[in-house]
């Protein structure tokens, strides 16, 4: 397969080289709160030093690290596949909750609830061996455009995220992603965009089936749900796929928090940090999304001193497309 | 947890160093065949170069990187397990599958099929924290001795498949377990063993659970089975934890048979080995044991061209604690 995914490398090799780490953040504590903690357990003789190998840091994406409006951009993909598939199916047009997608009537979506979703994400996620999904997914992501920053998904993106990320890196950090998103859909492009190999991609997953068809190995998805990794399934992926635990997490919801529980509370040097969605301006502002609400987060964030970042305030450049001020 | 798990570092490290790469394996077919993937895969220029990030390579444990006689070392771990339990359950001298067990009737016990499997792992390996259950496996690989060698289980390794790990780590491979062992049982001790970290091990699980307990963040290993990681579920396993096919895999039955042609089966260059148990006087001679047999992925190794490892011929050396001839 050929890749054309978004030119964003460059961003990423940016900060290791730079004097000062993390140019997109602001002065302040925010930003002094993640130096802190990387000097801490980084630094021989520090007290708070941590071996290389349990230098594990976990990120949620959606609202992590990419944005997630005006709808999860897994969602934005579930309904571009729904209306290409449609001209092979004329009786969605009277069934739903195919019916309201293709008229793009949210609300009637929203009505199925959870069972309209799976119904969605099975159709358009299944059915079909783990290479051809791969190459839909890139298909779409070298074509699909952000409808307001009219962008490919794969640059909106935050800057200073992957400049933690690259940060955390050069001081012998792995970085995992630890999403609710499909596995199969993310680990398509995370490589090339956030520097994470698909091995330290952790998301949510459907069944697969391995046969051997005319002497040609396949895997088939298929229309089974086999893991959710959100709220109180995220430390349980941690545990599965990692199975040691992180010293650092982030997150932006109330989802991430069993996450943020498991890697920030416990002995030694930990670290928490959520992302709060504040600038309207130049990304979006909300306390609630349709992928859940921040007010249990933030309230425990205040409780155990997790760092919590002011998305207007902290940040001096929101995507790499935009220039550094 | 302070770790006194066995001195195979050493054996580990002797290799790479070398001048001549896998010194435990004789002069012959078998030897150059490994050699030869690796050159070519990793030399500038040779038309069958793979890029870094694509040199994936996985290993089954059983009976592949240890031995698994006179019964599978995880077994025996159960066998001890629930013989230490025992003196809190005075019911089971009357309770199938627990008294064959404790008897050592293992006739009676085999008698009982899978069903009587899943009861033992469950009563041994659930029902406590993760944390807790590794305690209990380190203190048991710390104390139990193989009965026929009288060393820690972690010394009944097999000193050339050490080498060949540390080889293809030498050339730039990331080395993988996919074993159908239990994953928490494994971790405990490969990294230090194996050299392979805990994110490195793909194994079979039970369900865990995420809970608060007084503030502080627990999983608990229930007694539920969550995935099985053998036969087709071997490319299962590694789809869902790598996401990345294999360009090497590793085995030594007809479990491991999926796994081979997942891996060994495709574009470019590939690398299938199976280890075949044919010294009967430095390890043991079988074509079929409790963990399964080899009929079929020998026949397929013949037609495919994959490397079959005659024991008795092709190593000079089998365990890490015999001298080197």
């Amino acid at each position: 397969m050929t890749t054309a995914i978004s030119p964003t490398t460059l961003a990423l090799e940016e900060s290791p080289q730079d004097q000062t780490p993390l140019p997109s953040w602001n002065e302040g504590a925010t930003k002094q709160s993640i130096l802190n903690f990387v000097r801490g357990v980084t630094t021989p003789g520090d007290a708070r030093l941590v071996k290389p190998e349990e230098r594990i840091a976990v990120f949620d994406n959606d609202g992590t690290l990419w944005s997630e409006q005006p709808m999860a951009f897994q969602f934005a993909f579930g309904v571009d596949r729904l209306k290409a598939m449609a001209p092979q199916h004329p009786e969605w047009k009277d069934q739903q909750p195919y019916a309201a997608v293709l008229q793009g009537d949210m609300k009637t979506f929203a009505a199925g609830g959870m069972r309209a979703i799976i119904e969605l994400v099975m159709t358009t996620h299944a059915g079909m061996t783990t290479d051809e999904f791969s190459s839909i997914v890139h298909d779409w992501l070298t074509s699909a455009r952000h409808p307001r920053f009219d962008r490919p998904y794969t640059e909106v993106i935050f800057q200073p995220m992957l400049e933690v990320l690259a940060y955390l890196r050069a001081n012998g950090f792995k970085t995992f992603i630890v999403s609710g998103g499909g596995v199969e859909f993310m680990r398509v492009w995370m490589e090339k965009v956030y520097g994470i190999p698909p091995e330290q991609v952790v998301g949510s997953s459907i069944v697969t089936k391995f046969e051997m068809v005319a002497g040609v190995p396949v895997l088939t998805r298929l229309p089974k749900v086999d893991f959710i990794d959100d709220h109180e399934g995220k430390p349980v992926g941690i545990d599965m796929h990692i199975g040691r635990r992180p010293i650092a997490a982030f997150g932006n919801s109330d989802g991430d928090l069993p996450m943020l529980q498991w890697a920030a509370i416990g002995p030694g040097s930990r670290f928490g940090l959520l992302v709060h969605h504040t600038d309207s301006v130049r990304e979006y502002a909300y306390e609630r999304s349709s992928l859940g609400s921040l007010d249990k987060a933030l309230t425990e964030a205040e409780a155990r001193g997790w760092t919590v970042v002011d998305m207007k305030q902290d940040w001096n450049r929101i995507y790499p497309f935009e220039g550094s001020k």
